[in-house]
């Protein structure tokens, strides 16, 4: 039998998860309240008015779905998309692709414009595509991990106001790190998670739905058989949603005043989402963005203090994590980026990330999110990827990294 | 702002979510490790040992979906579905209702038998239905907490075999606080949720998958475009799973030996999870089934010696759930089974359930699950109880209900 959990000491400097706040870990150790106990649905309110403010939006249709940042994607596209529904998605990266391929399942017509990894799209870029393609949805990535790249949004909603397309966008990696105001962006629907900026554990997923969004899935709604009253009748739904667990329209009924028993919301999640936001917005949305690209900064001098050369357009990073090209050794030999990390994991307790598909081997990713975006942290990882690299053979200059850091915060 | 959390004291004595164990609730605050930490694989993979135990199978398909328990359900059929097969469901109650619901949602042939609600199928009926319908899944409820029945489960894994029917059930309700044997059933997939008899917080489906079930969803593999290395080709895939977050295949994958990402697995509620198993085995299912065998009929002599009337087929109960009539008042005129809720909610911070749809206000659903099968508890809500009734004016023998409890206990 194994014995009680005891997780070894992390500092979580990759792209996600970090660690999460102290406070949000102690929120997900509150006792349970019952599914419709006022203590709870009082909870739920709160926390559609907290992540209200964190999306920067008014929209009603502001909540959680109970799984990591995909279901929330999930939840979105399979609600908005009807089978044989247009979706344009322009991809920068891996998580441009995760749209695709759940857009796809979802049964959409899917058309796909890319740009390089490193690189982001042009509004125009953006519109021209949705002039070739008509499509009903625009599906966009605003922080693509994968590669670090931020897609600007500016312009982007007015262009899908203009040419009448619904405008969803994953702002998971994003979200509370970088600046981000859902209403002034004309973003229909927004879905996110807390393992990044929010400084939470992975395993919920904040959404908002624009009442043009609402609009279009409750034409969709059903009602399940179990929970009719005597007398209700059943309705046959055209377009009905494919997802009972993702069904929008179900998890809106659930949220909203007429309290629609669905799944039963997961407590202790929903407190740690509700103490994520709270956080934040203590801290204020505009100060952590700031913080973000404070230390993101830094951690940037850092790694070019240390020789090193940022990965992609770094003018268009995300304030919260960077890649970084994986060098060669002073002797001309290739570095193992594998080992590399694994010594920074074993002997410093620091994790950094490695990378996916084409950028695998090529690059390290390095994030300051969440409760990871400080000094110490930023320093700390500096000085281990300092000796880190060293060992692995890479010439680099003694202290380079953390004097690099040092002068952005002087 | 509304503050930090502080949830009121509450004894959830309802059908789930009950409060969980004090050593589950502290596990959720331990610190986060990284996705791919040798840490978290470490607890990934002791997790699906400790699960293997709980449900009594050697399969090696044993892991967590992030999600609620219909997060398992939705898993579970749409990766054993392919749109247009045939699906037998055997309906008892609410939770019948819903398989039905996320099976037509995956594109199935749904097909229907139903009893009353309170009562339970014979094998000779399923096997019966079988016949007719010639279904590639049975899915089942094994204890439905709508009605508190719980479905024998002997002999309907044989009939299946015979027939070549892939048997799927829904344990959540039943899991731990009743007996189940996976293997010894026949069970081809086995789902379940925390907030039960495993007395932890919603948010996270335990599942177990037979190799025949598994060798039908690895047929409908994929691989996403995002994580394939340079070289690897992309597949059309025949009966393409429909939902990516719920594709098993994907996610054995991620639990597996390949490790291909997938989802970021929710860290907490893996924690939760792992605890919760830990607690039950540290306990030996044989003697938690009978723990919640004797708190149960504890209850329901308590229930019985307020002279109220237990609903259904007692003989057929689940161990952990009694649903009770809504008595008359002394006067004849009827009682508000919200109004005697909420009078023990508020003023002894006891929980018990409501119902749905046929059984909204006729009859109350009192739990005696996971950590609060517990004799306090039970005597507990029964002293509640009885003033709550008497306080809405049914006539009630002052001390029968824990007397009576207290005969059990004897």
């Amino acid at each position: 039998m194994p014995g009680p959990l005891d997780p070894p000491p992390r500092l979580l400097m990759g792209p996600g998860p970090v660690n999460a706040y102290p406070t949000v870990l102690r929120a997900m150790s509150a006792g349970m309240v019952g599914q419709f106990d006022p203590a709870m649905t009082g909870y739920m309110n709160e926390t559609m008015q907290l992540y209200r403010q964190v999306f920067g939006t008014s929209n009603e249709a502001t909540l959680l779905v109970d799984g990591t940042s995909r279901a929330g994607i999930e939840a979105a596209l399979v609600s908005l998309v009807e089978a044989g529904d247009r979706v344009l998605v322009p991809v920068f990266g891996r998580f441009g692709q995760l749209l695709c391929e759940i857009a796809e399942r979802c049964g959409a017509d899917v058309h796909v414009r890319e740009v390089g990894w490193g690189d982001v799209f042009e509004p125009e870029q953006i519109e021209k595509a949705i002039v070739e393609t008509e499509p009903t949805v625009l599906a966009l990535v605003h922080g693509d991990t994968s590669t670090t790249m931020l897609q600007p949004f500016e312009g982007i909603g007015e262009i899908c106001e203009r040419h009448g397309v619904l405008f969803y966008a994953d702002v998971t990696a994003s979200l509370g790190g970088n600046a981000f105001v859902m209403d002034d962006l004309g973003v229909d629907v927004a879905t996110a998670g807390l393992q990044k900026c929010l400084g939470g554990p992975p395993g919920s997923a904040p959404i908002s739905l624009s009442p043009r969004a609402v609009e279009r899935i409750e034409r969709r709604r059903s009602i399940e058989a179990g929970i009719l009253d005597a007398g209700d009748e059943i309705v046959e739904i055209p377009g009905r949603i494919r997802s009972n667990y993702f069904d929008l329209a179900m998890i809106m009924d659930y949220w909203g005043e007429r309290r629609l028993n669905h799944h039963t919301e997961a407590t202790s999640m929903l407190y740690a989402a509700r103490e994520c936001a709270r956080v934040l917005l203590e801290e204020g949305i505009d100060e952590a963005v700031a913080r973000h690209r404070l230390h993101g900064a830094a951690m940037l001098a850092g790694v070019r203090g240390l020789g090193l050369t940022p990965y992609g357009d770094v003018a268009h990073k995300m304030h919260n994590c960077v890649g970084v090209e994986i060098p060669p050794r002073a002797d001309g030999e290739r570095v193992d980026g594998e080992e590399v990390r694994k010594m920074m994991l074993e002997r410093f307790g620091v994790e950094i990330g490695t990378s996916f598909g084409p950028l695998r081997g090529r690059i390290w990713r390095i994030g300051t999110m969440g409760y990871n975006a400080r000094t110490d942290a930023v320093l700390t990882t500096l000085a281990a990827f300092e000796h880190a690299l060293r060992h692995a053979g890479v010439g680099v200059p003694a202290g380079g990294g953390v004097d690099a850091a040092l002068e952005v915060y002087r």
